[in-house]
């Protein structure tokens, strides 16, 4: 691997915009690594990005969100738009290296070179999910590509950060996903943009179908109404409908500035989450290296002080700041 | 409600160390409040707590955690204990006022002195739902609670640090909870340590009781292996056996120090949570208050500053820290 240390700034940042997907991938492993570097390429590349549309996947790790993304890309690449694929999900078969095997032919999009499909390891990054997803999605954006899918598992609220960059949100459920289901009803998950309910061979594929609905129903005025598709990734069923319900939410964004809009909303929330991330790291790494904050810790244990009174102390230590935790 | 100004700090304190379920309802409402007299009063009382054993709640929403807990009551009441129950869980029950209704005798508990049933609204709260819960169950301890029992709604991480304080973790499953199983395969939810299938009426509990058992089984090294009990809530069921589960666990870790070093662990995470909870909430109003802040923000919109180095102007003006962010 000579050529790594042939990767200047410079050839860096240009071949990121040239598409180059061997300057693409190793810009993803700065990332990955939480390398200086990679800030300052997106720093240079920032004024270049835009142009992609972003396309966030999450749902429950096991419903078929990778293959899902695996059997778009053809219809994606049938309009001659090109695709980036970021996934941030451990538990995703993109992340295992051997992929889908023969069920889907995505062995067939890493010979495209109009296609880059890229799982990244996050553990320990600095700056959280949040900023390693918003520069994988910024870099592909500036190499050129027309669409980017970001892939997250999730079934809560966790994953928001992730996909806090998304024009579009695709929620995958499958038969069984009784859980998010619940969520939905409760409120404590997030109604996203497009579903697809995944192993629509599955008898039960059309009760939650049916239930998704009643769920949807509950909320009639939202201007835009998520619809709902059946799917089934492994024989690549109802893909092209799926692929134009993204369309039409996109076509939708797109009048009365509402993904101006949205993406001024999705800038700040994720400039917030990677603050925010960056401050938690902060906060992890001054405890841990400060003497003075673990005997802090130890006499909260020692029940000498109590808890809020802890926190108030290392937040003026760490921040200086003074928030009235432990005031009066 | 001419007694609400009567409330002084003193006696406040005075109350809740007799156990006054006014005082505790007081106090715990300055807690949902984010009143700085409530960080005073769990300063105050602060020496008095460690005595309470701590069970966490958790699952997703639907499974019939609320019910679980107030079948479990008269099993806790029959061995002479004390309870306190504080729910964070939007989507309980408990947070609806109307309660179970006819199927479970909840309203006896409440004529019951030495049972303290709390549904906690912590939306805004300043420093979280950690901090929140931490003063919650901090309170239900001083007052002299045997057991105090945190229930929250989760399907994944988020719910981590409401139940951080706990001595035991309860998972709630029921039939249909796939994505729950898919999570806990995945490793992207953590094992507990005692695990309730409820609702075994449903002809699938016993296949769900299976795949619990064949994930649990993958990890054959544990120390603790998590037991699994089929339950009925709604009918009492097994509710004996599952308290017995809870006692067995508890037996467990008071062996060989396990117990003082996993409330060690519990403090000094709950503490690093409730800081970054308010280093969080800091950040947030500092950007909303902050005209300057703002217009970083519009910067980013406009593609004239990259958000890593919107986070760096942010991180650096609000905490003074420089944390390399955009270094370069």
């Amino acid at each position: 691997m000579a050529g790594r240390r042939n990767w200047t700034r410079e050839r860096l940042v240009e071949g990121v915009r040239g598409g180059d997907p061997r300057a693409v991938a190793r810009a993803i492993s700065l990332v990955e690594n939480s390398d200086p570097l990679a800030a300052e390429l997106v720093r240079e590349l920032y004024p270049s990005t835009g142009r992609a549309y972003a396309v966030g996947v999450t749902g429950p790790p096991g419903v078929g969100k990778s293959s899902l993304i695996a059997a778009l890309l053809p219809h994606v690449r049938a309009q001659g738009l090109s695709v980036g694929v970021v996934s941030v999900d451990p538990s995703s078969p993109f992340s295992q290296g051997a992929l889908l095997g023969d069920r889907i032919r995505l062995a067939d999009h890493f010979l495209d070179p109009e296609v880059f499909i890229r799982s990244m390891g996050t553990r320990g990054h600095l700056g959280g999910l949040a900023e390693a997803t918003l520069q994988a999605v910024l870099l592909l954006d500036a190499a050129g590509k027309d669409v980017v899918f970001v892939e997250t598992v999730g079934t809560g609220q966790s994953e928001v950060e992730v996909i806090g960059i998304a024009d579009t949100v695709l929620l995958v459920l499958m038969p069984g996903s009784d859980d998010s289901i619940q969520a939905l009803k409760a409120g404590i998950m997030e109604i996203p943009d497009v579903i697809a309910v995944n192993k629509m061979d599955n008898p039960a594929a059309k009760t939650m179908l049916t239930e998704v609905r009643s769920i949807l129903a509950l909320d009639p005025d939202r201007a835009w109404r998520p619809p709902i598709v059946l799917t089934e990734a492994a024989r690549g069923q109802n893909l092209e409908q799926l692929w134009k319900e993204i369309g039409a939410h996109r076509t939708f964004l797109e009048q009365d500035g509402r993904l101006e809009e949205r993406r001024r909303r999705n800038l700040a929330q994720e400039v917030f989450a990677v603050a925010s991330a960056r401050a938690k790291t902060h906060l992890e790494r001054a405890v841990s290296d400060d003497a003075e904050l673990r005997r802090v810790l130890d006499s909260v244990q020692r029940r000498e002080l109590d808890p809020l009174s802890a926190v108030h102390e290392i937040l003026d230590k760490v921040f200086h700041i003074d928030d009235g935790a432990a005031s009066g």
